[in-house]
């Protein structure tokens, strides 16, 4: 930034709050969304609206606080929050284990602060902070997928968070690679998250347990009681050279892979960038998911994708959410 | 438009030229996209480049000479062809059924006409049509998809055609429902395209007649000849009120709701245009495609979204081709 002979040049500050059900971080970044200070608490969900409400006005004010920057040189507040929620009305409709419902947050937190505020689901807010601040920077087009207890996903289409025609566009989880498989959290059969999430490794690591199959180290390490099975579990074992352990999440990866195959087929994407807790494991996936890919998706697509992980990890939230407070500054 | 005294307005013209494998479709239009003058020929596609090319230019000297129109009153041209091909660098790498090979037909044809030229893909440019002229009037995002032999599709996406990193986006027939299904023409397995195409009906048609299948009037409407089974012929025996032909049909229509329910939850849409020689028959899948999608779809997203046919007809192509030409002024 050039300064003129005798003129003051302003800085400007932006806030991202990454709302989880559980955590709430909240940071404060300078004009190039590096991270000043930054504020994790509990979110306090069970407590209903008010205390969940007071908790994000606290973590800003903490934040303002501890930088040392005026209110007046904030020029956005970005929320990235858990859905079903409407970016154009600034509503969150609900929040799984958060008790409460149709919170016109964008209303509440912009009288609360007297700052302009931006409302982003989360997946789209990640897929934001890794195409501005991360893995995907500089690329135009790219799918953000995040595999954890659920599927989630964000869609990049020229630089901006792809809505849809009602901000419910990107389920990548609940795409149907398998019309007579198993059934999936949302109800319906056979979605890419009820075979690749966290939850289907877990599912299949319990049903074995619970069938008589042949001998795995998941028994012991469970003590053989299906409730102490989850997919942290089965890659620790898989990593130790258990064979059942390991078809376990290459059978998942098989499936991921006709996901990613089926949305480079539709979006012949630049990029396609993976997170969530269970592509920390990815590698125990890969043969699997790059043979999948390497059969089911169009071959010239296939070459020109980039399919890597997400660079910000546990930052990828917050600074998600500061992407979407400074989403016209970095399209300008 | 305005008159200013003494200025005289020029009237400015589009061409459209619908490329196809059999038949070649070129259209002048006015700046309203109302066609003046057009021109049906053969293709000749097995002829080769030169007599191919020949064909097109002597179908745009016609549509001007019809018409009355100046050449120099023609703002551009707009190609639809099947492809694969290059939108960007204006080249038809390879065509089936067409012995021609990496044509820059773009360069070629602004040569030969010295008129801007602009090409695009016959499922894009059809898509494009319905959004300008036909089912799509004011609508900024939606995609359209053509059931005929294979299955093909064109995504809007703020009224442009989505393209992808390298033109190939938009494979909707190619998108991987049942990973253990039968063949698809590109190798893969359990692609839409092989399990709702007016082939992949057609392959279970043969099927039941070389298998011993329950009586079907589809043996003697074929005269028990599997190679006079096709799609038409299962559609009229279905309508006469047979059984089996009637359920082949739903179960098309069943794996059709299922793609339809993934581009809803993935692209959350607002409106899907069907066209293509089969979804003149759509009334036969109707009652399984709305079981799929209402099992399949997320209801919200699925309440939403208009799902309906196309209203160009047999003029998609080239009203397609037309609105590539005047795409600029469209959007301005």
């Amino acid at each position: 930034m050039f300064k003129k002979k005798g003129e003051i040049i302003m800085s400007v500050y932006y806030i991202g709050v990454d709302l989880g059900g559980t955590k709430l971080y909240t940071a404060l970044a300078d004009e190039d969304g590096k991270i000043i200070s930054g504020k994790k608490m509990p979110t306090e969900a069970d407590k209903g609206e008010e205390v969940i409400i007071n908790n994000i006005t606290a973590s800003i004010d903490s934040v303002l606080k501890d930088s040392g920057v005026a209110k007046k040189d904030v020029e956005k507040i970005g929320i990235g929050s858990p859905g079903p929620l409407s970016v154009r009305k600034g509503i969150i409709y609900e929040t799984a284990n958060m008790s409460w419902e149709n919170v016109p947050i964008l209303k509440i937190m912009e009288e609360k602060t007297g700052l302009p505020v931006k409302l982003e689901n989360d997946a789209n807010a990640a897929a934001l902070g890794e195409k501005w601040f991360g893995a995907g920077k500089g690329i135009d087009d790219l799918i953000y997928i995040t595999v954890s207890t659920g599927i989630g996903g964000g869609i990049i289409i020229n630089k901006r968070a792809y809505h849809g025609f009602d901000g419910a566009a990107g389920e990548v989880g609940h795409m149907i690679i398998e019309p007579d498989g198993p059934q999936c959290g949302c109800g319906n059969y056979g979605c890419l998250e009820s075979l690749a999430s966290g939850t289907a490794i877990a599912r299949d690591g319990k049903d074995l347990l619970e069938s008589n199959q042949p001998e795995t180290m998941i028994r012991e390490m469970s003590n053989n009681n299906p409730d102490q099975v989850d997919a942290l579990l089965i890659a620790r074992a898989a990593k130790k050279g258990d064979k059942i352990a390991k078809d376990l999440y290459l059978k998942a990866g098989w499936y991921l892979g006709i996901g990613l195959a089926n949305l480079i087929n539709l979006f012949n994407p630049e990029m396609i960038v993976l997170g969530g807790g269970i592509m920390r494991d990815k590698e125990l996936m890969d043969d699997s998911m790059q043979k999948s890919l390497e059969d089911r998706a169009i071959s010239t697509s296939l070459e020109l994708v980039n399919i890597c992980k997400v660079e910000l990890g546990d930052e990828a939230g917050v600074k998600g959410a500061i992407a979407v407070a400074m989403e016209e500054r970095l399209l300008s």
